[in-house]
């Protein structure tokens, strides 16, 4: 409440400019969706001809940059356009879930965009071989997209009738939010300011063990002995699943889809059991919610309610208690036949793509130590992700670029951004989240988890 | 002597922070020019290994930046590093017609850097063959350029004792003040402001026939009917070349040499004409000056004492007459043998880098009408020109691209760049002439030519 009452505020300071009340001519595909108690998604889907290297004149191709557009509550004497800056999915998913802009999209008198980051979703570069090659996936950059939301934005205003003065707000959560930052960081002129919703735009130079430090504290404040289960849950599984009966009784256990045979099976096990954890920490939000998956309030809590017995119970109890857990993330609907160890979210994100992100510019160094936080020790090595980066899609991180790129913590120079974070939100340790100037605003929403104020107005 | 003032009040108030006493450890070619009455010119050449492609990662090699550094006067305890961000051309050129960075450094307890630009002088990302083919060219843009500066900006206070707290300020003029301006927009945290002498930002965007009037204007003011006799004189070309006994008596008329045969080289001769008036406009400084010629103080004066005659003159009388004043400019030292129309200025540009650049992002629309300026009329034409940049690069160029990267008129959300224009040069057509807030100052040199204000200080 109190966040979404301070960016209403903030959007309406950033609205000044006038615009001719002509009406706008659209061509598109409608799409029209209602959720209960929500106020209802319609939107037309359009094709932007952008093009594919905005930093070089060799390749002079174009693509279509899908984007979604509702004009239905805006203003044309000056109604300001909230601009949706994509992250890494498909734009349907990030519009369905940015109920808070539907929810001010009538007081503001808005025209809403959701522009598509090219490589996810329809917006691909190369059509179906978008992904097939290193040379095609050479356009996948936070630059680009952020020049493809640039040239967007002036073909909008200058194209329909009544938007040259409106003024233009960026609005993003998670990657999302970094990108909505960094377009009024480097594009100034295109967006009068932004609202970055839980954006982690320091997780390339905070210490590599914040991440896992703030997952580990949501489950140690939600339940008894939560965390300290989690933590000895590791060893348990390497215990069990020394044997051959063991691995069986595992996977019957949690119910995996496919049994686990060999050591790097159970390796992967456990990345995916500890990709869960950071999912639910992510997505504890205090209602019932279908983000990643469908779950029940404060899910965390839930979970928390399967692990709160003694730290000295036996392995087979302790990994039966875990099992239980775990389900409330992959079957609290109870439609699910079998636990997929290969997935842990919706298949909306575009995992690939963010990988080869995370390979090139957005290296974020990730480390546990198994003391502070409720995982397994792992270290930060670069050059090892490096070479697994190389392996698999022929190029190599760059450590120091985003840094570079982006000003790094000296962005004090900029203006009209509210950085939004949740305590509860892991990609909090990478936020910045107290305020740099007036206009450089931080606002930490108590209890909150990944870009919760970006959703839909909810009573709780 | 007023600009120098503001512009060292300027850096002054920019150097706040402090930094380490440390002795640098430098190594590199040590190079020291001494100019009568001047500051000496002494500085080491280092290369950095720059990455060809900041943008993309699967060219992922690396070239030999050349930078140069003087850190004689340097203040090891906070003392700031004036940044020239190089043009298009040879550094040590522009390094040796920077004076006022020399003029102010002891004054300042500065660090002097001066970085090429890639494409430029020793800087070439593919050695012999960066000029060779599109595909090499390909990363010759003023974004690459800019990200070149940030990064080699971050190495050096990172690597150079003493240097991590100095505040940077980035110096250029031309198209360098352009660089100047820019980096310091888009990397805020690399350089705390910018002073950006005779930048033209707008060029892209003012009226086509801006740019002709000034330099009309100049001849204009410069003496009696001079403007007027060079516009009377293309017309008086084509009569006199319509033979050959015309063509004949022209080439020795202006000792060409190369004589005109075909109506072809009388364009090219017209067209050489033209660029003359030009660089003659811009180098209009008060004192004797070697930029791009060696030529006495006032050269437009001194040219329009050849062309102060009626304007009913013979045709043969006016090119007599024109003949004389373009010899101010290639023959001031009396040592020229004949005049090659294929040169208008010193070597130490480089031209065809420049006609890539204008190509591709940097488009500067010209147009002449011969009545409000004193050119034979020419209009803008897009596609003719990206025409001819395809059949010349196999590129075309992006018309609105370099308004929405840089932000086109609306900068006001920048801060701490003076811009500095003299009213006698062309550029200043495409300069920010008027302050657009406190801290984007802009600064008109009554009677002052192309950046004048970073030449030596000069008692004229």
């Amino acid at each position: 409440m109190r966040l979404t009452s301070t960016a209403l505020l903030f959007l309406l300071l950033l609205i000044s400019c006038n615009s001719l009340a002509i009406k706008p001519q659209l061509l598109g595909r409608h799409t029209v969706q209602t959720y209960p108690h929500h106020t209802s998604v319609s939107y037309k889907t359009f094709y932007f001809d952008q093009q594919i290297d905005h930093f070089g004149f060799l390749e002079n191709g174009t693509f279509k940059q899908r984007y979604l557009l509702n004009d239905q509550h805006w203003h044309k004497e000056g109604g300001p356009i909230l601009f949706y800056t994509g992250n890494e999915g498909d734009i349907t998913w990030f519009c369905n879930n940015t109920g808070f802009m539907w929810d001010v999209a009538e007081r503001l008198g808005a025209m809403l965009v959701f522009a598509e980051h090219r490589y996810y979703g329809e917006s691909m570069p190369f059509g179906d071989e978008s992904y097939s090659n290193a040379k095609y996936l050479n356009f996948l950059t936070s630059e680009q997209a952020l020049a493809d939301f640039a040239v967007l934005i002036k073909a909008l205003k200058t194209t329909l009738p009544g938007a040259q003065k409106s003024s233009v707000i960026a609005i993003g959560g998670s990657y999302g939010g970094m990108l909505a930052a960094w377009l009024r960081m480097k594009y100034p002129s295109a967006v009068v300011g932004a609202l970055a919703a839980s954006a982690p735009i320091w997780q390339f130079i905070v210490p590599c063990g914040e991440f896992y430090k703030v997952v580990t504290h949501d489950f140690t404040i939600s339940g008894t002995n939560c965390s300290s289960n989690i933590r000895r849950s590791w060893a348990a599984i390497d215990r069990v699943s020394a044997t051959g009966d063991g691995l069986q009784w595992l996977s019957q256990e949690f119910g995996l889809c496919s049994s686990l045979k060999t050591p790097d099976e159970v390796y992967g096990f456990k990345a995916w059991l500890q990709e869960t954890w950071v999912n639910l920490a992510m997505v504890d939000y205090p209602y019932e919610a279908n983000f990643l998956q469908p779950l029940p309030a404060w899910p965390v809590k839930v979970v928390c309610k399967s692990l709160n017995f003694d730290t000295g119970v036996s392995d087979k109890q302790l990994l039966n208690g875990i099992s239980q857990a775990i389900k409330v993330y992959y079957n609290y609907t109870g439609d699910a036949v079998c636990l997929n160890t290969s997935q842990t979210a919706t298949g909306n994100l575009g995992l690939l793509g963010w990988y080869y992100q995370s390979c090139t510019e957005m290296v974020m160094p990730m480390c546990t130590d198994g003391i502070i936080d409720m995982f397994e020790p792992q270290s930060w090595n670069f050059q090892a992700f490096s070479d697994e980066c190389y392996n698999q899609f022929g190029v190599r991180p760059r450590e120091d670029w985003a840094e570079i790129v982006y000003g790094g913590r000296n962005i004090s120079a900029h203006s009209n951004i509210i950085f939004s974070n949740g305590n509860l939100d892991p990609w909090m340790s990478g936020g910045v989240t107290t305020s740099l100037s007036e206009s450089l605003v931080a606002i930490m929403i108590d209890g909150g988890a990944h870009h919760l104020d970006l959703r839909y107005n909810n009573k709780k």
